[in-house]
């Protein structure tokens, strides 16, 4: 069987995550939470378990979940979108972005990647034959070079993938880069996914613009979104996509036979949960602490730091340290000094090395000291 | 947006079963059972949800899942794969079948369909550019033409689709079906996608031949299985995919950046369910019982019956009471005698119809009386 992606090897995630815990070490790797979801949303799901909610639930999801999360969007970004024609319940945002991407792209077509990014993207758009078209982002800031992105923007451009707050930069777009990007789009056949899973993870003075909140956008993006990160519940694989309607239409028709529905009793669970909006208002806070925790840790290390803008992410420059690959550096430190991380060369598709590692923070207190301390040694 | 799918419409599930709820009607429409699941299932389900088993399962499955589906494989059908390398979890049959079509099927490629065919197969051959290539069944045996088979082989056949139980028909492959289909693959760059779902539910004399029986079938055949029809569970979306390493390597390259995983306390309470081999192999009685008591039911009817040789859907000709088209008649009979059902004619690509309708007998047995009352007065 000839392989139709022929680069896939196993993903950074779990070569990462195994070399961790046959170390023993600290696992800042793959990107999940140390500890638990709540116990009420836990009781929730186990509520609607005993009653029988246990069959299919309908293709486009449970109608109490896509009705809050129409009010949350409508209450926190000012957009409406309609539960019953525009808003999709997915197994993860994985799914969402994999039918949102299948929905548009066809053989021949170009799709905008801004390089890093997360590893699900291009064998996605590969696998409707689409052809990726990167622009580099390169640190200390991260920054979108518009100028660039214009200049790559062909006849064939039919798809541009965003994703903010940024996975593993931890970067959030401006509403400059809002303007910017509708400035290209406008008068263009030019669809978008925004890969949003972050929203609720954002810090300092920085706000998450969803790209729904920009008119010319909104017509033309499929918003995405995650439970997994906002409520510590990776494992229970719930995304969602907000779209108009006449892309939602294209995106069921692929979902419908990507996975069909998604699990009942969780969904319904979810729409419950969602009902106090402090689950998701408390996150920022959560997470900018634990944040602070761990750069304060690090700071008798000899890293370069930005601190994250959002995400549960932090790169780090060890250039003034090392010279070692990223990837010989990030399975060193898992060996020697028991901590795992991700080197940030694997989101780049020339494995571009700018000597950075990404840690994730979302771990317990103690863990994160305990990694910082060991890191500092470096 | 062009559509990748103008064919697609609302499901004929979906379609259905809405009708059946504005009606108050029965619904034998769409597949799923009218009753729960055990509540020893829920109950492990709980225990993992309560001791923190909420963040991503490994990407292949759960190790303890994958191991206890090894060793209910090599009793039941007496084929040893290898959990780490030839079974993987995914987020119901729907995305297995999906990934493993992805993982074959180039743009040009001929896939061979037995149609009547389950509606999401055609869609996932289409989206990954394929040319599906029909060989019809028609009643009342729906029996396969092997030297139809043969000459509609030609060198772009890439990928032939089995479904057996066979939904919409009930019927079971025999041994003869796996002889022919093997004498005509051996020789040629030919994979199965073989959508097993009903393996636990056959009934009287039939017995389930699962195509990894057959050792030329197996080396070329990705086996799909659900705990969905097995346990009562649709909505809890958890399929898998047996397949030789080489095939399961492509399989995976897919299902990552498809779902990534699948929700990982039901993972782990369905590793745990599965060592009682009593939880499936009490189905087919189950489930016979039921069929019986429906068939039993419609004695009365006037309706041309061959009982279902597996699978929880019984068909019935009408064509000796009335003319009508079978959409038409299904949504009268759902109108006015309120029991739903699906026409057979939406599993044929030209819609044909042959005047018949598939009941869903997974029902409590007041309802399967109740429907069968109801529908002998036609
Ligand atoms: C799906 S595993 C990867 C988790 C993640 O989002 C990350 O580590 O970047
Ligand atoms: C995924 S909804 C369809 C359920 C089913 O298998 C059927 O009714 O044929």
């Amino acid at each position: 069987l000839q392989s139709k992606l022929p680069h896939v090897g196993t993903t950074i995630f779990t070569v990462m995550s195994k070399l961790a815990a046959e170390h023993n070490a600290i696992n800042l790797s793959q990107g999940f939470p140390g500890f638990d979801c709540s116990p009420e949303l836990v009781s929730l799901v186990e509520r609607y378990l005993r009653n029988g909610f246990n069959q299919y639930a309908p293709m486009t999801g449970v109608p109490a979940l896509r009705e809050i999360l129409a009010q949350k969007t409508a209450d926190l970004y000012g957009v409406t979108y309609d539960p019953e024609t525009e808003i999709t319940v997915t197994s993860g945002a994985t799914e969402a972005l994999f039918a949102a991407i299948t929905a548009v792209v066809r053989p021949g077509d170009e799709v905008i990647v801004f390089e890093p990014a997360y590893d699900s993207y291009v064998p996605a758009i590969e696998l409707n034959g689409g052809i990726p078209v990167y622009v580099t982002l390169t640190p200390p800031d991260y920054t979108v070079d518009w100028e660039t992105v214009r200049q790559k923007i062909t006849d064939k451009t039919r798809l541009i993938l965003v994703n903010t707050p940024h996975n593993p930069t931890g970067r959030v777009w401006t509403a400059d880069d809002l303007q910017q990007l509708a400035n290209l789009v406008h008068d263009r056949d030019i669809w978008i996914v925004s890969d949003e899973v972050y929203e609720h993870i954002v810090f300092d003075q920085h706000t998450h613009l969803s790209l729904m909140t920009h008119p010319v956008l909104q017509e033309r993006t499929f918003v995405v979104g995650s439970f997994g990160k906002t409520f510590h519940i990776t494992g229970w694989k719930v995304g969602y996509c907000f779209a108009p309607k006449e892309l939602t239409t294209e995106f069921r028709k692929v979902h419908q036979y990507l996975t069909f529905s998604t699990v009942t009793p969780i969904q319904h669970a979810l729409a419950d949960y969602l009902k106090n909006p402090e689950h998701y208002q408390q996150l920022p806070n959560f997470y900018q602490r634990k944040r602070d925790l761990f750069l304060e840790g690090l700071r008798q290390s000899r890293f370069t730091i930005k601190p994250a803008e959002g995400s549960f992410f932090q790169t780090v420059s060890y250039a003034s340290i090392t010279d070692e690959p990223d990837y010989e550096l990030a399975v060193r430190l898992t060996k020697e000094i028991g901590v795992a991380s991700i080197p940030v060369s694997v989101f780049y598709r020339q494995k571009n090395d700018y000597q950075m590692l990404r840690f994730c923070f979302a771990k317990d207190d103690a863990i994160l000291l305990d990694a910082a301390e060991r890191l500092s040694k470096l």
